[in-house]
């Protein structure tokens, strides 16, 4: 057989443990489980720690070496046969929402853990070295900004900016990081990246309504944070005819309908107003103040902006004087093409039915994407819950997912030739 | 001169101090003030002891007897001429709610004070006692429900169920009474009425907008109190697509509006959402479900059902599953007619600018309505402001007040000769 006959052979011989999979998806929900199915494993807790300290074992279990950065990024990398390459990377992030699932983030962690296990017991080695990351703090429910680690590590944040940033009982991320033992040394960036993929649960419905067995991520949405404030007069809700009212509630309902109606003309785009506070909240005042939240998202930049201009004129019309501001943009991302390719390679090989999606949340590849060659694999979630309890992605779709991790990581293993340079951010 | 001449020559030599009525409501608003003009006196408390301490020394000052019955509602009785009528009764109440302001209530018992001052002053004699009361706990903030003494006076509440109410610490009716010394020995409804006058602020902007002097209210709104809940399936608001998801806030949003629309089509009724709750209430979490609280009132029975029917009518086109709940439905109540009379031609004779209304706002009056003639006089307030520590009205807006008062008093006295009975309440 030539060399390449033998490759293929070898990558279509392995394959994953499913069972072993769920075992430890099952298991290591112990850190930080509450309820049933519950997850409170917030970032940098003692719960954190835990998880991590059992990803570490693992990973040095099978042959691992493994570093930290500064902002406590585990690094767990298996060395490949030829030294001059850059590692491919897989990952995700083990903490969760205060009232989040087992699956979240977890997954692609989790399905990093069993790959190694499988290249170590098949005796299979890589070119590349294998990199598993566990980025810090991808929730940002403990502290903002959410997506922290591999945002420092692709230096979208300043490491001071993020060492400084603090929860709600004042305890900083650097005072986090050192208590539980993970203020690492590395530099943000130190670790040079041919690719890197992550494994992921859906968040949404899109699969399950599809039907299709794997999400292959094209991009994640761009987004727009509004907020919005609408003045009106306290008054007693007895004693003022409607005609001298000035009803803040009134303009913020039709501005709620609004943002419907923008995202239903500028499809795919989605607009949710999630949070509205009403002043002062009383069944017999009529209402002085209303503030509302909007999040809107959409694949584009285009479609993001004529979504932005076109409700803001909406506001304009239904309640003016109402103020408005943005609080968050952000770009739309769009993944590697080769990558995708072979993904969508490695899914027609394993008969998985696939479809090209967009992600609506927020992922750690967003920030890879504008650093590395990055694609991203989702699973269906059960009626697209997540960030709850009853956050659902059954052991045969997690498995399919790490089988098609596997195999399309083997892929970019033959294909992705990228050279590690040193890095001019590495000052330690 | 003949008696008839006589007694309308008294009338009309007889006018309050306004000076003196001023002084006295900036004077006793030290008891429970906050910030510059704010009144937190709420019902029961330290410094509705204080004031009521206050009110009962100026009664027997200039004469009155001072009774207390069970729920604490004080009787500030003077003596008249003819031993066998019953007492004309004017009050109000003297606590507040927690931001409140100097006038809702205060200005009705303190013009009382004044009208005993100038009919000793005088020497003026009336034929029938005249009674001023101080209604406990008119507000309801501390306990529920409002117009508690007025209520328990008139039959409509029951004493012990009364006494039985707790504040958010735990305190009992019973046992706030008893710890300001205001559990007194008469029985509920103990008092023989020939009359019941009530001077009040407005409490909305209707007499600033039309430019009258004063207002003679008509009756009082009757009202309903509907709870809706709204659901919806929470989702993430990036990875939902709008066709798959079930937004509670946007039907709420329509049921808002609907609440509006209803009031306008039955002028002049009126209906506020005055309280919405979202949960879970997060930017970029689709709402799971909305609460809201209404408050629909209308001056007929009649138009307050047709608008009870559109908007349960609306509120199942526009959210079917919506839950439903009417907790409160109170009636219409009209104030005497002939009392009325009296007050319009007392108005005619001091010159002032009437104009009849209905009190969107509930008053103790609407309780005495039940079982005694009633009425009620209205002064202007300042941006129809209420329950606000801007609420205000001016010193010869209150002067005028309590001299059309004074006058409909003194009338009520030539024309009301109702006989006291042994009330079958008084068991004491």
């Amino acid at each position: 057989m030539t060399n390449a006959l033998q490759s293929i052979e070898a990558v279509c011989s392995l394959s994953i443990d499913a069972d072993r999979l769920w075992s430890d998806i099952l298991g290591t929900a112990r850190f930080g489980a509450f309820g049933e199915t519950g997850m409170n494993r917030l970032a940098l807790s003692l719960s954190d720690g835990q998880v991590r300290g059992w990803f570490e074992a693992e990973c040095r279990a099978f042959g691992c070496t493994v570093e930290i950065d500064r902002i406590g990024n585990i690094f767990a990398t298996l060395p490949g046969s030829e030294p001059n390459l850059a590692s491919i990377a897989v990952g995700s992030h083990l903490d969760t929402q205060p009232g989040g699932g087992r699956f979240d983030g977890i997954l692609g962690v989790l399905a990093g853990v069993e790959i190694l296990r499988v290249l170590k017991t098949s005796g299979k080695q890589l070119r590349h070295p294998l990199t598993i990351v566990n980025w810090t703090n991808e929730e940002g429910s403990r502290f903002s900004p959410a997506m922290m680690g591999s945002g420092v590590f692709c230096g979208v944040h300043d490491i001071e900016v993020a060492y400084a940033r603090m929860d709600k009982d004042g305890v900083t991320v650097d005072e986090a990081l050192e208590a539980i033992g993970y203020r690492g040394e590395h530099a943000p960036g130190y670790l040079p990246m041919a690719a890197y993929l992550e494994l992921h649960i859906e968040q949404g419905p899109v699969l399950e309504a599809d039907g299709s067995a794997v999400g292959i991520v094209t991009g994640v949405q761009g987004l727009r944070w509004l907020d919005i404030r609408i003045g009106g007069t306290e008054a007693h809700a007895g004693a003022f005819p409607m005609p001298l009212r000035k009803d803040a509630l009134v303009p913020a309902a039709k501005v709620i309908l609004a943002c419907e109606s923008v995202a239903l003309r500028h499809t795919p785009g989605v607009a949710t107003v999630g949070y509205a506070h009403v002043a002062p909240n009383s069944r017999n005042v009529v209402p002085g103040e209303v503030r509302l939240e909007v999040d809107m998202r959409h694949p584009e930049e285009s479609g993001l902006a004529a979504m932005e201009r076109d409700l803001t004129e909406e506001i304009e019309r239904l309640a003016p004087g109402a103020e408005v501001s943005v609080v968050w943009r952000k770009a739309p991302v769009v993944f590697d093409a080769a990558l995708r390719g072979v993904i969508r390679r490695a899914a027609a090989e394993l008969s998985l039915s696939a479809l090209d999606m967009v992600s609506g949340a927020g992922h750690d590849a967003a920030h890879l994407a504008g650093k590395v060659p990055t694609a991203m694999i989702f699973v269906p979630s059960r009626e697209g819950l997540s960030h709850n309890e009853r956050e659902y992605s059954t052991p045969q779709q997690c498995a399919d997912g790490a089988n098609l991790l596997l195999r399309s990581m083997l892929h970019a293993d033959e294909l992705f030739d990228i050279q590690p340079e040193m890095d001019s951010n590495d000052v330690f």
